[in-house]
């Protein structure tokens, strides 16, 4: 198990589906910055289920609770632990779990790797492990808002074949949660919603993609040769939930292109460097230049659908499930929080490298 | 700068293009393990350049001399140290450099985080670089074929707009090194090498696509939640120079599917669980499931071109650079055993932290 | 901040003195582990001031929650976090400290190193902060004793100037837990007893030494060259708040001796090598050599004292502070179990090192 | 084996004494620092055998080559790979080291936790071994010195029972350097040296006590709980070769006082906070606190002697072993250059870890 992420700005989360709850450790976080649990709790709620007609329906408030690290309503320095207590637990709703896999989760694997799993909604593979990320990131988005000038977001760029126009450069976070399914583009968004209501109702579920984007980090974070901030970027990204790719700028449609094409020419005006294109996402060489950050997320149709299928029981028996309990259709809207919180954990954690090293 | 990988099995590389060489530090490798150079120098030259009429033509003998960490052709379990000396440097040759940034590259990032560059040949941001890594993966693969019977390898399968057929499942070393161009589908091969031919007396580049493969791996490698083994992947993946996008199993186009038609139904068949579909990589929940592991990796058409772009100097003026010196116009042949070595590097960092915790 | 300890068995304690509570969380430990509040209580019972005349009287009960990582009683191979509640909370006894920096305390390098502190009962700084690593240390123990058969355990062997007489290879648990101060040898533990009580109603404190002892450890722990056994031992006492030292072995006594007086000779018996002298505390060249490890920590007298003191106020001018609220007079029998925890943690972590690399 | 020590200023070493050489990778250097090999050799010539009739006499030139990470004579911020061949290869001086263990040695645990290892002349544990943290620590003090005017040193302060009288707040180099024992008080100097050249033609061996000292460091270094500025030079010093214990301030002495005797009442003059007294060592929660930090090094009686000794060979025969070769009667004046090092190490690490999170 590997339940910390960050080597300057350190996130332990822990906790499980069913249990007294799931949280956090955030250490390394700098002194003096306002925070209190009003800071944490909107990005909560934007990541919670039950919120539309095209998501789960779990019922939980998720109430963050700080129970240290700051004093007066200021960080301290000192480690910050967040935790959410779980109520919504109906382990009755997956019994069934205790003895088949589901196919495409983690049942197999973890009874494989541990001997042992708790298969309560899933346990620790339950997408309520992001609640930690997403409070952990909720801070990280603030230091960098307020000390580094940088805005993190997100939004669903593509569900199925469904593909959104949306300009990375000035999208704004209002047009992004102006719609339940978080796509900016109004006239795909309906689209979406109504595929995933297909979806929802035939019991089946939809993938798509996530665009992430950091507008305004400066010229210089990012650490080659292995944290490449691209680099932190896949990992964290490849770490979520049903992720299943990632690219940079250009990305897979970028080697279509001729080096020539490809390359995003120097200019300069004022005395700033900038580039007129950005095939090259905001960074060179594993290092920010100052263009838009910008990325896409695969997430694939999530494994839970309510119709029957085929797999083994706990004994490696033939046999046929069918799954019980909540049904998500497309977890892209939940995402969006999710990579927002995962990319600004990386830049917090690289901008503070970058100045221990270099500044 | 961040030069280390891995947690158990760490690999530390140094070096510029030009200067006393590249080498590599690999500390926790297990303890009587048959090594001497010529484990070593198989994958060197493999990456190395000036091999065939589609890639660059730097000379270099690029002969690896292990400094430590063995006795009398065994591992000690102590650091193994392995060094390459730079031959063929030609400083004059990039003179160019010393005062103007190339388009794409890192030059400007370098210079701007640092404040200082090595600007003959690159220094560290060129591909010389990853001779460390790749020795450094010689061992992880003779490890894994040898301890835990597991074959890694890698083939290009897209180059520009062509793109191989091969089957993942059944490909073989000798069937990539059957062409220059390292593509085990002999037909789309030819094209390629074609394809690269004229983008090189083009003065151009062409990027593509590198598939990984690893097959064999038992089931429970990967260490949820963040270091998931696809997570780590496509982390060891977008550190290499050139990369863009990552993706697993179905990948980016799983997203076009429903759940129900993208689920791996298991099986059981003589009292062993397997999927007889593989869409989810090899890995659910992070962990391998004991199916063929493979993803690809998405590789730009590398910066360096023989025409003339726009770009700024060290002053920030606008100006126009025209390269000269070595022009490789296709990387990907040569990022085969890069990401063969990084796949390895990967997996074996992981096979022992699973023994450490869970066997 | 760096409030992880450990590479593979990682312990991420959190909490002040005064707010939520004080935790950690547990991340690496083996899954299938029989594991409840029931194994952890007992330590925190003895690590808990207000057990005795000679201690100090914060009143808590300290009662341990898992808050997840288990399942049905069994670990699960996931984070395990445990939790305390804060309950006796006194911000009014600590007023004082709001604006004046305690003589040999952490207040004025918090101020200067973090530009904030939580004044209140020491914040981070306050005892309190080991409750998770005691906590943290019980599951090691267990560990340690059910899978290693290697036993923990540590004693007061000097208040002062009164030095007590125990053989570590012999010395039994319920020898140590005999008295009030933790000392086995009972006409010592009288000395000390009357000796604290005589600091205690001077409102004065004295110091001391504990030993940590390791009994049936394997050959083979230890990481050389950075990671040896003994300097992680050291780092780890030295991490203890008010410890001041750590020897193994002979030792600080040690270099009276010559080499040939000093040295451990090997014999052999039964096909088992072992030294008949221990002079190496059971480990050389950083590594565990079968023999029994035992270290000595030294405390200083803790710096809290009920007399009146010069020191200076937050704006830098000279004033008196005479700290009110609780005394302990002397810290050793609580950091008895502190020095077992730690010891257990450093064990547990090389015991997953050496499998990972060597088994 | 764990051979990198620091987190953000990361050294890494290999080599052992018969093979290709020693060296080490220095990751995380600030860039644009003037750095050249004069800046290095001078402490590995300290470290150096052979230069007085009290020391080991292996002859051993130790030339520093820097093969990476500088560019006309500069820094780049890259990893810094510095290399010392060997030359003074006498495998047949060790030959009864293949079949028989010395006692105290490393021989034994190596193979017990390896199951292999390079017997000639020790291999890794070696002191050569100690080159690459000389050759990193060189780098760290110029960083110290030039950029946190902070000075590091050390001397030798105790041999057996000879106990100089030093002034750590006032002592120079040039007093250190002043005789062959490195001991600045010249009367017991004398001593010192006539009974370690008494040990010399007896073949035996004494240890002793090295002080380490860091003048002006800053307030603010140090990350509790479990990276306390002494917490990490505890582990620092027990990680050096025939190191036995550490204390800091009033350290193992300490025990002796009451805590109103011992605690360094706070002052202040022209705005400026001192303690008269230093009982703490300049170090107070884990963080410097301005004053001066010194602490003690001991260091048993090295293990080889020109005497016959009991033992076992490598088929657990009880044997006799007569060590020849080289003969170290004290290794406390070479102990010096190596104490410097890890101190400053620790201290350019903190430096590095403080300006990230709290500058």
């Amino acid at each position: 198990m590997a339940n910390t992420f960050g080597r300057l700005f350190r996130v332990t989360t822990w906790g499980e589906s069913h249990g007294g709850g799931v949280g956090v450790v955030v250490d390394g976080c700098p002194p003096r910055l306002d925070l209190t649990e009003e800071d944490i709790q909107p990005d909560l709620d934007r990541r919670r289920p039950a919120q539309s007609k095209i998501v789960s329906s779990r019922k939980e408030s998720d109430r963050v609770q700080i129970l240290s690290g700051t004093f007066e309503g200021k960080t301290l320095g000192t480690p910050i632990s967040m935790w959410v207590r779980n109520e919504d637990a109906r382990p009755e709703a997956y019994s069934e779990m205790a003895t088949k896999f589901r196919p495409s989760h983690a049942d197999y694997t973890y009874q494989a790797k541990f001997g042992i799993r708790n298969w309560q909604g899933g346990g620790r593979t339950s997408a309520r492990e992001t609640i930690g990320r997403v409070a952990a990131g909720a801070i990280a988005k603030k230091i960098l808002r307020e000390r580094n000038g940088v805005e993190v977001l997100a939004y669903v760029q593509q569900v199925q074949r469904i593909v959104a126009s949306v300009d990375s450069e000035t999208v704004k976070l209002k047009d992004v949660e102006a719609n339940i399914v978080r796509c900016p583009d109004p006239v795909a968004a309906d689209k979406m919603i109504r595929l995933i209501e297909r979806a929802r109702k035939a019991g089946d579920t939809v993938g798509g993609i996530v665009v992430g984007v950091a507008r305004g980090a400066p010229t210089g974070w990012g650490e080659p040769v292995f944290d490449r901030l691209e680099a932190d970027l896949a990992k964290a990204m490849l770490s979520l939930p049903a992720s299943k790719g990632f690219d940079i700028g250009s990305g897979f449609d970028g080697i279509l292109l001729t080096g020539t094409q490809h390359n995003d020419p120097f200019r300069s005006k004022g005395g700033k460097v900038y580039t007129p294109t950005n095939r090259s996402g905001g960074i060179q060489g594993g290092i920010s230049n100052g263009q838009t950050i910008y990325f896409r997320v695969a997430f694939k149709p999530v494994a839970t659908v309510m119709i029957e299928q085929e797999t083994v029981d706990v004994n490696f028996k033939n046999t046929i499930l069918k799954a019980r309990g909540r049904h998500d259709p497309c977890v892209l809207p939940r995402a969006v929080p999710m990579v927002e919180a995962m990319t600004a954990l990386v830049l917090v954690d690289h901008a503070l490298r970058h100045r221990a090293q270099c500044e």
